[in-house]
């Protein structure tokens, strides 16, 4: 990967959580709330963020709330870390205007989803991912999620459009770890084009295991300092530390399962905010519509699995 | 459903063609080709037009070109028969955002689906529809199309929305017809709440006996006067004609199985747009990237159809 | 097809349940109920059975039980209608064995899934129902049901399978009934080789209306008069009368949405064993283990769906 | 997890392949293929074996072949390692009917799916393993594998089904390693009553991270001697030995994408087979009906695969 900016390192590698959207009672941005969500990130030494990714509820947001979110990000981070941008949209056109906007803000590098909502084909989606290069002059991550888009980017495909410098890396997020680990092999045969994150908070240690150069983890946003501990410990080999860090945020990613009547960001998403509001970084745990926020037992559950962890609750 | 303009019938039912979006070389709106289809559609007499829907390539248009595409239909339909506006989006607050542009520009109702991208539970989805219909303030039609937004949208929902008054119709591109089948009877032991119009140009025959109010055909771009030579004979209860014309218009449709190497709507709506372009109504196939037009074999085949089956071709 | 048996039509075509089997309580064949329940059907005047289908329950049952029920049937239908026989297994070595022990038992013809549990390609598929035609040597009927094997045979491969003589006819339960009405379109274009049945006993008006040959409706076990009035309205070209049996079946089938807590079979042909065992033609509404048996609000609301259309129960 | 027989040691755990079953060119069992595969892995240390499951090629095979599959692995293994016999079919009855004849033949413990082919939910599920578990007497292992029964086990259900001493183990080929991870945690939290077994070939090392106890690797049919040095380094707490064994799979793992126009079994299976029949292994890479063996480019493609991993290939 080229240089992303003045401020970053040659190749983005390490934890780049992908950066939850606090929002007021009301639904706006809730920007007090987002400087403590950023410094509590900067904090624990993440190497990068993903600012409008599905955690970031991108798919919620009409293109002047994207707008406001990515320029307070820009300007709280002040190019401490990379920033790269969601441009998350349906078809080419659209996610262009989205790069758009997103290069007069001034980001690091783009991450863009296959096509949705209409059927595409791999003719299609490989016109897809040209496009938003040619437009977008940056670091480009193609984000593999297809419980969000309902298809499966082909590692051959994601290799060959690496070696061509069309695409820059990978986000995983297809819970297809087999499919991750093939993705390795032929990165690396192919000379490693691709920068390869896991967005799987649950399995970083194998991944790393299996040659990932980094994560993207959602629960991230809860325990950054745990994510960076994890990666220094796998970048020196130290496997009994890299275990040993995951089986204590694989207890915290219980969080997400205590919600009860909800699926989705509105349980996953959800649960990273509630678990934000009790320590005390975010001043509510307000979700946008349709979605509606945890409360009641849903919120004692996973205050109850904080505490049994020993993370600090003010509420 | 209330009256939907000063223009509109009481109630819309009948012929309520998707229509397609005309594209110059170049991607944009081709005007004239757009005032050529709309005659095509009026002159055959549809009882309304459904503009920006899945046909019309909505997903693919960012909002500028969304706006132009629903300010020309309105211009030039001027008021002969009702607008449906697509308001087709991820999730409610963009969808929120299309109804207040599309009021402004002026039309007669909604047709809006289930959000999607990030998944959603039925407590968002009906707090969706509910925040749509409170700033429509215009018939709301729910759009059930699971290929698209990966969950159908259950009967039983859809009946206590139409009594609450939430929505006014369905159109339902479920694909599933036994589902059909139970929409229309719960429809009518609710005392019929919801105009019901089936999407499939398929199976409007059986659609009409079944109990549907009208349809909504893709193919009905192609051929809009068979599909309402074939609602008419079915509000006369003359199921012979309503047959006749349903083989005949089945056979038609076999022009989107035509092209080889091509998927969703690249193959189908490019099938409508290169019979179209072959009848000389429009004056390209193109289609919005990342698809390409169909070319070569594939227009071929579709020519071949059309002409075997009488139709006039000009190319 | 070819004469199925001394005692059948030339051409299997009209109504053809697919018949329950009916258990005692300690989950053994119940031949004085099935005595009575083929006697229902023959009363009402259909024109085939279909034994040991999904409906009856033949997924659950080993070698065994299958013959017993298949030789029972034979016996007591002694020839009055043909005999269908599902010789439904994973893969095609399995199959086969169940052909050879039926043709000793005595059937007029075979009902066939594409293979399933192993992921098989249309290679395979091809093979399978060659290899089953080969053994057979009778009447052979392609059974496409997607909710059980997890792929939908195509209406191109059935219709040059149906060409060349290798199938007879398919038993349509797909739920598609776009690529129904295209099935029945190539099959005409083919010179009608294909018999084609649709198993959706909610859609059945407009299966004929686009050119079914009959249907196979699980809820005929418990209203087989009603089908074959549709049927013969259907022949007749009465399509107000084939609307007004589809509406009266149509309310019956709400009996499969009472069942609360169940899913598949275990709602819908326990609605259908209860609705019977409520009428008074079964003794229980046993389910094959691991299911059970419907029991009290359960059977409760269906006994008001029946008693609300003026079926009479004695339970 | 009981003592399995006088011969096995008191826990099963480490590497347990899924054993191949070699076929003479028409299909039978061929015996002294057989003989040298079992010796393959026997000499290579293997822990236990798993007869009859996918890799075996279970779902292909009537009752008789799989006795005789089971028999002669029960006569050639002769109590050196413990066997595990799949009991795989449609629904209970049909699968205690098998556990009941491999009781007679002798096995140490029984490895079962979710029913499928007709849709159960929980209810069903779970009295389907309760149902194996009286019958059976001996360790039970809940199969995972939803691309064949279309249906995941959660892991909520597999932990409280152990704590009950229903099952006393997993053998996951969910491709899901985020499930694995929580299934992972909430046995530990629960005890361990469940030995967890990865059936993902490519993620062993992973899974060995994130405390499994050991794999049933389809691949480990042709380097089982890979396999269980990766699991004694697993259990030294060696994990750059872990990491390059591994690595060194993954690559020749390659093997199962060569075949062009296949899938499933007849891609995988086959190139395990062809793998092993290019060794001098087995004398044939036949498969089972309807599946064809790989021949001409499929096979020359993985010869190369083998031979520039330095495996000695004989034709």
């Amino acid at each position: 990967m080229a240089d992303v900016s003045t401020t970053a390192p040659a190749t983005l590698r390490g934890v780049v959580p992908p950066l939850l959207t606090p929002l007021t009672p009301t639904g706006e941005l809730d920007v007090p709330s987002f400087e403590r969500l950023i410094a509590h990130h900067l904090d624990a030494g993440v190497d990068g963020l993903f600012v409008l990714g599905s955690s970031g509820e991108v798919a919620f947001f009409e293109d002047e709330m994207r707008d406001q979110v990515l320029r307070e990000a820009v300007r709280i981070v002040a190019g401490r870390v990379p920033i790269l941008a969601g441009v998350i949209d349906t078809q080419t056109r659209r996610v262009l205007a989205h790069v758009r906007r997103a290069l007069e803000i001034g980001v690091d590098g783009f991450v863009a989803t296959a096509p949705f909502y209409a059927i595409t084909g791999p003719e299609e989606i490989e016109a897809h991912f040209r496009a938003i290069n040619e437009a977008a002059g940056l670091p480009l991550f193609a984000y593999d999620i297809p419980v969000c888009v309902h298809l499966k980017l082909g590692a051959d495909l994601l290799v060959r459009l690496g070696a061509e410098g069309i695409i820059d890396g990978v986000k995983d997020s297809s819970g297809d770890d087999v499919s991750f680990r093939r993705l390795v092999s032929l990165n690396k045969l192919a000379g490693s084009p691709l920068t390869l994150l896991t967005g799987h908070e649950m399995v970083v240690d194998g991944s790393y295991l299996a040659g990932a150069d980094g994560a993207v983890p959602g629960l991230g946003n809860v325990d950054p300092a745990g994510y960076v501990r994890m990666d220094r410990a796998a970048q020196a080999g130290d496997w009994s530390t890299v275990q040993k860090e995951q089986d204590r945020l694989a207890a915290l990613f219980e969080i997400v399962f205590q919600p009860v009547g909800k699926v989705g960001p509105a349980a996953g998403v959800g649960a990273f905010k509630t678990a934000l509001w009790l320590m005390g970084i975010l001043d509510t745990n307000t979700m946008s519509a349709p979605m509606t926020a945890l409360e009641g037992e849903n919120v004692d559950r996973i205050r109850t699995v904080l505490t049994a962890l020993g993370v600090d609750v003010v509420r």
